[in-house]
């Protein structure tokens, strides 16, 4: 895949949606927003890691804040572009190429809206084959990416540029940030080489995102009817198994904006209301996955909510009570389950007293 | 006065304490820092603001965050130097003088150290005559100066520079910074020319904090001895009347840190037990002095707390319950009684549901 036209977009964000687990904003306004960007420069031009030269500068861009705040606090149709060109400005050089922060609903198109508007590439990729709540959760800083020279936009124009060596530090300023401007804001950061974007990102998963979208689309309907095609993309990819392992009615969903993050817990009880329920732990996305006492999937690897009569994703701000609703669980990327990745990214990193145990063995 | 020497420090901080009205941090290290600053590169200039080029650059520099975190969260010996440099790197240019954002104990004492490490000097004045909780009612701010070029440092020298028009966003943008970076950190903000300086500079309370702690050094003692000296010194100077409102013991004092401020109420209670007690509000300053119902002072204008024995000012993190203490309340320089600064500093910015009334008509 080379381009990506405006009629893909409405993939993208389905398939996108689907890895966001529950995060990464709603993806409607920016969606329109990257239509609007297309119509006027043209389809955006998406190049592979691989052919990324090695001295290129390469910026990773995209919303930070509580998602929830995405369905109100509006990104400004500029705020991507200027976020971009104020951090050329700060670091005095122009940027040869975009990546996403995460596969993720809004996340995935800001990167194309600020790309198409400079005439420059987005990477088919991303920093985390999902959507994660913290900076330091990203490929980027697991691989030794510099968080810094980084910089951040609100939709009224005011900036903050950060400089740390530590992502856990830029993750603390830039949250603090978004906070003070509203609750969402647009950032640069986690600069990057050529050379190390290779070593660090998630690769592919922009394309993969339209064509997981697309099996949605065409599958739309019945969950019954989708598990198959699922698991056939799922098969060709980057990720683990595809299970489905859980159906029923939303029974409890609560989330409060805490530090910047929406927080919170939802309950899935059974169609026919026997058996027991399916718990959910959310911090933006969905962490982990509980029916009774038992494990069922567990952050790294993907917890994901359908619409149980349509397959379409519903966003973690979205699931509301009475919503009938099927939860697929994915295993993560290999990169997840190395040791550096589940540092930062086991359930522990979220305050769950358990130990990491990969989907396919649960 | 045209240098400051080391063996000056004690009385600088003694009255800038003083002027501080609860607020502007501890000087204890500020102080020390200062005095091993001197010694290694010499006395501090200080040059009067009619005295600097008009296309002079002035920064005005200092801590943000809630005093009561600048007891446990020391500056490192490198943060306010540190900070200068960084400004001067992000704005690409050297700077001419340095300013005080307020005349308050380490407040005070933290341009002398940026100064001195550059060779440059400092501006006799400040921005508010006094302490002020937030950036927006510097007279910097009243006067027009914008907030921004402004760039941060915390004791680590993590940084962040700041872009926005407006002191209020300004304020909240630093104010969130200085939390995410533990609840106290180094600014450099508000520069300006010298043309603006001359403009909006409280002046002269550099070399009026030397006299005012000499007089409280000189007349160290009970309160009643103190009063008669005070007058006089005050009565010379930019400051309103000078009056003793309250003497009595602390018998109630809690703060809490809310929003990076330091925010509660303070009551002391006559010696003798009888009449009304004194009422006093804190946000980082003390605001408002209230005897029953009758209020007897409240900012602009400065309310001081001195230790009852001995006259030294005492400030608000530091006051506690049992205190043996005198009130003093001073009218506050002119520039804060016109219409534009009583916009940003009249009791009702702070919450308060009373009009300003100048001490003197109280």
């Amino acid at each position: 895949m080379n381009k990506i036209e405006a009629a893909q977009l409405a993939d993208l964000a389905l398939g996108s949606v689907f890895l966001a687990t529950g995060g990464g904003g709603d993806p409607h306004i920016p969606q329109l927003i990257a239509e609007q960007a297309i119509e006027k420069y043209g389809p955006v031009t998406v190049i592979q890691p691989q052919d990324v030269a090695d001295d290129a500068l390469v910026v990773s861009i995209g919303g930070v804040g509580a998602p929830t705040v995405s369905l109100e606090l509006l990104p400004s149709i500029d705020e991507t572009s200027r976020t971009l060109s104020a951090f050329e400005a700060h670091i005095g050089r122009q940027v040869d190429a975009v990546a996403s922060f995460e596969i993720g609903g809004g996340n995935s198109l800001i990167p194309l809206v600020a790309a198409v508007g400079k005439g420059i590439p987005v990477i088919d990729g991303d920093g985390m084959g999902r959507a994660l709540p913290e900076a330091q959760m990203m490929s980027y800083a697991i691989a030794g990416i510099k968080p810094t020279p980084a910089v951040a936009c609100d939709y009224a124009g005011n900036q903050c540029a950060f400089t740390t060596s530590s992502t856990e530090v830029y993750e603390r300023h830039i949250r603090s940030f978004a906070m003070a401007a509203g609750g969402m804001i647009t950032a640069a950061e986690h600069p990057m080489s050529g050379a190390e974007l290779k070593r660090s990102i998630i690769p592919g998963t922009l394309s993969f995102s339209i064509e997981l979208g697309r099996t949605l689309r065409e599958n739309r309907g019945q969950v019954g009817q989708l598990l198959e095609p699922l698991k056939q993309v799922f098969e060709k990819s980057i990720y683990g198994e595809c299970r489905l392992i859980y159906q029923g009615k939303v029974i409890d969903k609560a989330t409060r904006i805490v530090g910047g993050y929406d927080i919170g817990e939802a309950t899935i009880q059974n169609f026919d209301g026997q058996g027991e329920n399916l718990n959910l732990s959310i911090k933006n996305e969905y962490l982990l996955a509980r029916v009774g006492e038992a494990v069922v999937a567990s952050v790294p690897d993907l917890i994901v909510i359908v619409d149980y009569e349509t397959g379409t994703p519903i966003n973690a701000e979205r699931l509301r009570y009475g919503h009938r609703v099927a939860v697929f669980a994915i295993g993560c990327p290999d990169f997840y389950r190395s040791e550096e990745a589940l540092r930062v990214v086991a359930p522990r990193c979220f305050g769950f007293d358990l130990d990491y145990i990969p989907l396919e063995q649960l």
